[in-house]
């Protein structure tokens, strides 16, 4: 089943990174071959009697053990609950799916997504229902990203988040000072660009053996066992940090991968072990790290050498531009403070999709009156608004919750176990020491690989389960320091 | 099965064009996964059933049809007499192959690539014995390639051209004209390279909303039904038009493929008819169209417009250097004179090598030896002699005839088709309506696919067998004019 999966995973590469437009729909039909070959695997009767039946000696295994076996239960009982023919439909749907979205997005075309949308959310509902849930189907879909979460403790967690941050909002509004994030712009070439990335990705410990860098409408990671873990970034030509902070982010999971142990690799827990873990590893990397002044100091000289149009500024003008708080429209280029923000905004409307409060007609207006409503912006295209992500186009709904999860724990570990373990912490950024903290995330969160859900995982490295509590504090540490509150 | 070959096309491609180097191990897993699937559908019960069965009611189908079943047939009879477990272990073999190659290339150590090199031998040879043939096992992988052809009859139609190649060769030295093909060397940045190519491949007639141009050590092309058609090219800082006569061979390839009729790309008819007839397309676009003068005057003012550096030469000059005729080393990089004769080396190499008449200590001399009696060049390095080539890292023995025959048949296309169907071929060429050339291409060959076997299709559009009379014609009307012979 592994070997399907990689070569379903080159098959999304390829065709998110070179294949021509024309070549969609005959690739659709190999994808969903591949999906019908697993499914027939996945339902065979030798195999769900291994897996149930190795499920009830539980307690003689040790917690890689354990762990495999009830992920392989999870996913049978997944592929067990949903018919056949809805499986293959389903799959044949979101394998073409990112190609209409990006045509639409292209186009400004809502329309022409639309009818896509609307059937990927009914087979959500439906494969939702087959699941099945306690107390609303969003649940279902949640635990698919982020095993073990629910709306109930989420919506807990993102309204102490988002009180924080409007909190916060208010006292740098109030602030004196004004951050100009638009003195980074002018006009870069891409090919500098590429070449900066790449060097960038290297001094933070992507191994290039087993490692490459493409481009893509929208960046994203994938991998084919820990020794091929490969990235994407999308390049501008007004703005070169929007590629290195890319990047650096997608970096962030390919460092996760790659430090994959190499007896868990094979196995169906040798990968990150939710969502949510492995954006905290991502954003870890792009926001605590590298929008740091301490890794802006220990940057700029290469920054300055690939980029001139920079030289002009200070290193503080840098620091101060990555952090620049400024309500904005698109979520990828979004600042730390708000990012968070335009992922409850989501997080909100799918629950809304999944629970049928929602007309598709309305979608657009719905997604502009919050942005307005949170932001106090509002998109007038609709590729700035409701068509800018790639996740639903793919199947992906309860997946965004994990960005602002990730925020969280990433924090958390910081102050409840980086601090803790690594008092030098800042003079090893300054330093450009960076591969001691990658040991470090690696030691604590990579070798575990899928061993332990987010939840023990989060309490066994901090002592405490997961809260906005300090991902709170390291904003309002950071953005006291910056826009002097 | 179209479903696993083309996922298996797509793991190469990618394999070739991005994997990182460390991949390998996996990739190869995933490949020979793939094989042993692809091997139990062929050898099922049911498919076999219906292929033979099929094949007892020939006479009642059309030439489509016919050539379908018999296609399917000859595959099947291939995997019925092959032992499975030896089949599974030769595609593992050959699906790392290229890699173990491509770094002992690089490191020049022929050492590390021999053990890869005997094996594969070693399986080809008990392939030919498990296929069978008449008289002499290399004919059973010539036949793999260009179906029906026999040793008996190449060693024929070869000792007419080599002799001719001689002739031609010894007139030409003896000639007062002496051109400098370095002339076109300079400093050449890989950017504008690429800029160019893909503009020239437009020029051609390839059509990138159903093709893409990616990079590799050996160019090459491959393809996942018409609509999804693809070109690498490797690219040289010295000389521009290494990549850009690369370039316009694989666009040849790539333009047979995409002009193959809806109806046949689902079927097992629906590429190219055998690799001889796939290289008579690429090399009368490489050789035949773009290395005339006709051509060169109405490319000049692009070339120059990219390539700066050779701004100072006059169309003829660069028709001249094109052309130039200088016994070397490499068989990419050969003029269209003594090409031919690399490829009478490799293939009198393979029968030595298959016959088991060649110590592998000694092929790296052997090859020296053959270069420095048919060429009057030695190489000094093993990069630059026997491991030049990718193709028996990928298992391909018998293929490099194929190129041989290619200028055969495409010269007597030229002469006993496209003269008489198209009288002001050359004036096309002078106006850039090559589309006209390729329209009575795609009419005569690409329209039909796998249907016709080469024998029948050669002698369907000349009117007469394959020989090498048109080629010698060809070459010695051309180089007379070139070398004022």
């Amino acid at each position: 089943m592994k070997n399907i999966g990689d070569a379903q995973g080159v098959l999304y590469w390829d065709m998110a990174t070179i294949m021509p437009s024309k070549g969609v729909e005959r690739r659709s039909e190999v994808m969903a071959y591949l999906s019908k070959l697993m499914y027939d695997l996945e339902t065979s009767k030798e195999y769900n009697d291994l897996v149930y039946g190795l499920h009830e000696h539980l307690e003689e295994m040790d917690d890689k053990e354990k762990a495999m076996i009830k992920a392989a239960k999870k996913s049978l009982d997944f592929m067990n609950k949903i018919p056949e023919e809805e499986y293959l439909e389903y799959s044949k749907l979101v394998a073409s799916g990112e190609n209409y979205w990006a045509d639409a997005r292209s186009k400004n075309d809502y329309e022409a997504f639309k009818p896509i949308l609307e059937k990927i959310v009914y087979f959500n509902k439906k494969i939702a229902g087959y699941i099945g849930y306690e107390d609303t189907p969003y649940d279902a879909l949640l635990d698919m990203y982020e095993p073990g979460a629910t709306v109930k403790e989420i919506d807990k967690v993102f309204k102490e988040l988002r009180d924080g941050l409007i909190e916060l909002i208010d006292k740098i509004n109030a602030s004196d000072v004004r951050i100009d994030g638009d003195v980074l712009k002018g006009e870069y070439e891409i090919e500098p660009q590429k070449k900066y990335n790449t060097e960038l990705a290297k001094r933070l410990g992507y191994d290039f053996e087993r490692g490459a860098i493409a481009e893509s409408a929208h960046p994203f990671s994938t991998n084919f066992g820990n020794k091929d873990v490969r990235i994407t970034t999308a390049y501008s030509k007004e703005d070169p940090l929007t590629a290195m902070y890319s990047t650096i982010h997608e970096t962030g999971h390919a460092i996760y991968e790659q430090n994959i142990p190499d007896d868990l690799t094979k196995t169906n827990i040798g990968g990150g072990v939710s969502m949510g873990i492995h954006e905290s590893q991502s954003r870890f990397y792009e926001n605590i790290l590298a929008r740091s002044q301490e890794f802006i100091d220990a940057e700029y000289p290469n920054m300055v050498k690939a980029f001139e149009g920079l030289k002009d500024l200070t290193p503080f003008d840098v620091f101060q531009a990555v952090n620049d708080v400024k309500p904005s429209l698109i979520r990828i280029d979004a600042d730390e403070l708000t990012y968070s923000l335009h992922i409850i905004i989501r997080y909100e409307l799918e629950k809304m999709m999944i629970n049928g409060e929602v007309n598709f007609d309305e979608l657009p207006e719905l997604w502009a009156d919050k942005y307005e409503e949170y932001l106090g912006v509002r998109p007038d295209t609709f590729a700035k608004g409701v068509l800018q992500d790639v996740h639903w186009s793919g199947g992906m709904i309860g997946y965004f919750p994990s960005y602002a999860l990730g925020n969280l724990y990433g924090a958390q570990m910081l102050y409840k176990g980086i601090f803790r373990d690594l008092p030098d912490y800042h003079q090893l950024i300054k330093d450009g020491k960076i591969s001691e903290i990658t040991k470090w995330l690696s030691d604590n969160v990579h070798s575990h690989g899928g061993t332990y859900e987010p939840k023990v995982l989060i309490e066994k490295i901090t002592g405490e389960p997961l809260n906005a509590k300090y991902f709170l504090q390291y904003l309002n540490e950071k953005y006291s320091k910056i826009y002097n509150l």
